[in-house]
């Protein structure tokens, strides 16, 4: 690593104000996602033009072509630049000289060196790398730093010097409980590889789905699916598609329990009698393996042993969670096992299973991951676990000898903000770790369950908030100003789009559904201001199954709506000064009368289609809340204190508005609650008051 | 076929206000298209609720279910009712009984039978249809029959029987010049099978790639794709996608031209020596096949006989157009062959070429399609010819017993109007065949051409356009009531979205890039009131190649601009009345003050963003514009008639404003030259005048 300062460390040493003094300084900005170990920009630029051409100067192969190649055509769309693709050999005659020293591994591991360097001067950027993986971590970062003014597109003077913190960075997705074509994992890896992960978790088997073909045991997909599951040609058509992006591809197959389909159609493999059907519900079934007989594993070292050969990574996750043991527990047969084996409880027979499975894993050259539950200290030391029920279970397992991944606090059901995952980390300064088993810490995995999300609002719930927690794996843990961190979100975000991501603009689609029309102004207004509920809130409001139509407000709303950081900023600034600032004042007074405004063309919208009923309630609400926000505002203009019956009243709307309608809350409560509180006791500007509107959700 | 007057015929008979007439008399309208053989829509309704079921009767297999399987998620998304998916047997217990007489063909021919009656009473609806395909059509008939009110979802009433005018009914897309990958082509057939479309002409060789593995020949994909090519899978889950969804895939491989592709792996098969590398550039080129060796014989017998295996249907498509001639003119070994076979010309060796080909598709149970240029009195009568040069050739290849496809007319990117291609029939009235000729004239097909079209913006060329000439194929000649149309097809246009049609969403997406901001409203508005230029205009006004970007205002601009219309109603409006009609007056000066303050925003915007400058012009034209239309409603308002000078400057600035402004054209002129001209004219209320602003242009 070089020697001068880190943007990342600035920002640390200079604290919450950072910002604004870089920006003081002059110094220019970036917006890198994630940030770099090392990066020095400065004042001067390579301007781009159609001059531009990449040479390669040492290593090449076809993996690096298709990925210079990709990164070609984003620069063109986005710059609108027309220039040659030819890939040169003389460095001297290329605006971008890559120099990478060889191939990488043949598969990728843990182990593979993604590092490397991006100079930019005037006359030329050039990136070096040991591996291909490192080079094509290298070209998203120049695109990264693609930018344009008046004058046109160009790369400002860079130093960058880039490893990541973790090896394993991940992401997974659930295609069980709502199937996702491979389009949807395509464009998804195409956006893992724009924030610099490395792991896609394809989670494909489940009580609602087995999303497999299997040759060897055909009913597994043919009547586990409803026929939605990726053919084997489809799975290495996705397998070499993440390896061309330098993500590794780690399936799970989720056993003993969370294994309904395996039974549809070979029940005999179940602890109980069938027939067994697709489960419809979500949660927890009893449905599960039985670890007693030999028959049992001999099957799952065909299965294994037929997709062994489909997906080459090291790992291969057995799931292993949520075992509910009521077939274990009904079982003479388990019993008397158990017995004669002295498993003295559930928790031993699921740690028995679990040694045998990992003997055939390594038959079939592969190790074992699985989620918390398969702790235990006959498994052998070499077994990943992934913690999704906290930080304690990850601390603990690596302890005890275990490589770990973190995966609690990056639910992306619980619908909570960037931020919020932001500041979870997988290695916190104070982890009562050593040295080794800290190292067992391998970095962790995003997770997008599959309740309520389709094709069409996968996007939305993935991106941009995924993009933070990348950079949380990626970045030395002291980069962690969250308003820098909103600052570049918001520029990936629109860059993702150039891959072909939904997020944006799946929400105006599934709109004009809703309300059967292309005129759907008052509803993205309504967006902007409102969040969905987690999973959890959401299936106590109303119980969703498979078959729910996941088409309402609540599953078009995304989480982290604008206005929530919008209006608090606002506030802050409006509060932050005595006499009031005036300038804030005006932007919030005008939010206010919209406010009003939109509640009225809501109501009005949502009488004519009854798909917006959910949103009655809310135009309501907006109604009075904009009607208090501006009384408080002239309370705290003309310096005066709001009478107490006021402040009682609007604090009990607040607390009104809070609770959600239909699958949706409003996320501009706490910024407005800061407000009226502030016009209630006099002398309070600059009082921090609850910075978010509420309590973080478990799954 | 049932005796009652269908609508179509209803609104022929009443002529222009029939639209009107109709809404007076209260028969309630529908939103079919295209417009069903016989349609009678009753007052009354049968309401959707949570009790919906299906009942199979008859004949079932895998391919209806899965098609009422989509047909069920469709209906549950737009209505947002959660139903059971269990198909049941018992006809008494369903709201939708559906009774099928049998599968139809093993591989769909051009006799297949897609007929079907559709029965809607207050307690049940009735599908059946003596085929699968023929069901699948009439579910895409009961899901455009969906309404929805205050009171919730429901069909109406309706009698309804169905068969098509034409059976062949087809889209040509181009993946060669600019690739297009799997989820593009599927989402596309989706929609084909929406409007009732029933061939996807893939068209999968050109001088700019070769798109399709062959592991017989593999230097063909490997050397002339760019590595961007169909996987046999590939094919093979497309003409699957296809067949379920009654839609039969022709591929077309164009020799003897448009041929280089396949000479970059193989150039010993060319008329001239190599190397060959793949073309940047597009239009006619000189690699031809030399039908003059046998070798080129074996080797195309070869290529067939791999490909035979993947695409099951009876057509395959030869291309045979636009052959120059050059190869051919400069080779002594030719001439002498020419000579040798009294080939008195190059279109008689090409005849020779073709009847060779003939009977090695034949060999392979394939039958001949082929460009106008193919017409020739040698070929087999089974050939069928599709006309892209004219109608005329169409009614000759009819009249020397020919079948006949016809596409001039259909060339999406001459960028017309959606009225511009429904006016467009494969067989007028006036046709000049008799019975058996004009029986010859089996349909016609869409042609989307790839020059300038990328995953991206392919949807919006394709859509909305492509339901109206799907109408066009498959309702009665005399369906043609062009507001009708209208009306229908922006219902449809919303409908498209939900099978991820990008149509309305794509243009969004491209603009915030192009405006590196999520703020787009200024280019929105912009959108509306302008329209790409034909492929002609575009090469004419800057020659793009296969690496050009195609990301500028005028990629991203949509054909058939909203506000086309909508002026053009408000001014008829505005202008049939005196004393003006002051509600349009106002809407129209409204309207006019836009332009003005967009102008503004867009300068504004131009400035800053380099990509933008494209819309400078525009934003002077449109300021300048606003200003003439809120002058000439003043003169028209207080009946006073413009000065000569006035209406002179006024057409002069109509002129520049007419002229297109980097890629774009102003879709709105020529509703302003009918006020200006009015303005100018007194007593003018009423008179019509240029109904379009543009002349059709040829591709």
């Amino acid at each position: 690593m070089r020697t001068y300062c880190t943007v990342a460390v600035l920002l640390m040493l200079a604290g919450p104000s950072a910002h604004a003094r870089q920006s003081a300084d002059a110094a220019p900005q970036h917006h890198l996602m994630p940030v770099p170990a090392s990066v020095r920009i400065e004042a001067g630029r390579l301007p781009l033009d159609k001059s531009f051409a990449v040479a390669v100067t040492r290593h090449r192969d076809a993996r690096l072509l298709r990925g210079i190649e990709r990164a070609l055509r984003r620069l063109q769309a986005r710059t609108g630049i027309e220039f040659s693709h030819e890939i040169k050999k003389d460095a001297a005659t290329a605006k971008l000289a890559i120099e990478v020293a060889g191939p990488g591994e043949a598969v990728q591991s843990i182990a593979e060196d993604e590092s490397y360097s991006l100079n930019v001067t005037a006359q030329q950027a050039t990136l070096k790398a040991p591996t291909v993986v490192g080079a094509l971590r290298g070209l998203e970062t120049f695109l990264q730093l693609v930018a344009r003014d008046a004058a046109g597109s160009f790369l400002p003077l860079a130093e960058i010097t880039d490893k990541p913190r973790f090896p394993w960075r991940g992401l997974l997705i659930d295609v069980c409980r709502h199937w996702q074509p491979v389009e949807v994992i395509k464009r998804n890896l195409d956006a893992l590889a724009a924030v610099k992960l490395n792991v896609f978790h394809w989670h494909l088997s489940e009580d609602q789905g087995f999303r497999v073909e299997s040759r060897r045991y055909p009913k597994l997909h043919e009547l586990g699916s409803d026929g939605l599951y990726y053919t084997q040609a489809q799975i290495r058509e996705v397998v070499a598609y993440a390896r061309d992006r330098g993500i590794r591809v780690v399936p799970e197959f989720d056993v003993p329990g969370h294994a309904t389909t395996w039974f549809v159609g070979y029940p005999r493999y179940a602890s109980a009698g069938g027939p067994y059907a697709i489960v419809r519900e979500f949660g927890i079934f009893d449905g599960t393996f039985n670890p007693t007989r030999e028959e049992v594993y001999r099957f799952l070292d065909g299965f294994i042993g037929e997709m062994a050969a489909l997906f080459p990574d090291a790992y291969w996750h057995i799931g292993g969670d949520e075992v509910n043991n009521k077939q274990w527990n009904a079982s003479r047969a388990i019993a008397a096992f158990k017995k004669r084996r002295g498993l003295k409880d559930n928790a031993a027979l699921q740690a028995y299973f679990n040694q045998r499975l990992s003997r055939i894993l390594s038959k079939h050259g592969k190790r074992m991951v699985g989620w918390d539950e398969i702790l235990h200290a006959d498994l052998p030391k070499n077994t990943v676990v992934q913690s999704w029920r906290g930080q304690k279970s990850l601390s603990e397992g690596a302890r005890q000898g275990f490589n770990g991944i973190l995966s609690a606090g990056y639910y992306l059901d619980a619908m909570e903000t960037s931020a919020f995952h932001y500041a979870v980390d997988p290695l916190p300064a104070a982890n009562g770790l050593d040295a080794a088993q800290a190292g067992r810490i391998l970095g962790g995995e995003v997770c997008m369950w599959g309740e309520l999300i389709t094709p069409e609002n996968i996007d939305s719930r993935i991106w941009p908030r995924t993009a933070a927690i990348a950079e949380r794996l990626w970045s030395m843990r002291e980069v962690a100003d969250v308003d820098d961190m909103h600052r570049r979100l918001d520029v990936v975000s629109l860059q993702l789009e150039e891959l072909g991501l939904t997020h944006l603009s799946g929400p105006d689609t599934m709109l004009r559904r809703l309300a059967g029309t292309e005129d759907i102004e008052p509803l993205r207004a309504l967006l902007r201001l409102v969040e969905p509920l987690s999973l959890g809130q959401r299936m106590r409001a109303r119980r969703a199954t498979q078959l729910t139509p996941l088409t309402s407000l609540g599953d078009i709303a995304c989480p982290d709506a604008p206005a929530r950081r919008e209006l608090a900023a606002l506030v802050a600034a409006f509060l932050r000064t005595a006499p009031r600032d005036p300038a804030s004042g005006e932007a919030l007074a005008r939010e206010f009368r919209a406010w009003v405004e939109l509640g009225r063309s809501l109501a009005a919208m949502a009488e004519r289609a009854p798909l917006l009923r959910d949103a009655e309630g809310l135009a309501a609400d907006l109604a009075e809340l904009g009607a208090a926000g501006q009384e408080a505002l002239t309370f705290l203009s003309e310096g005066k204190t709001s009478p107490k019956e006021w402040t009682a009243s609007k604090l009990a709307l607040l607390d009104r508005a809070a609770a959600h309608k239909g699958f949706l809350r409003l996320a501009v409560v706490s910024s407005l609650r800061q407000l009226i509180v502030a016009a209630g006791s006099s002398g309070s500007a600059g009082r921090s008051l609850e910075p978010r509107g509420h309590s973080p959700d478990g799954p």
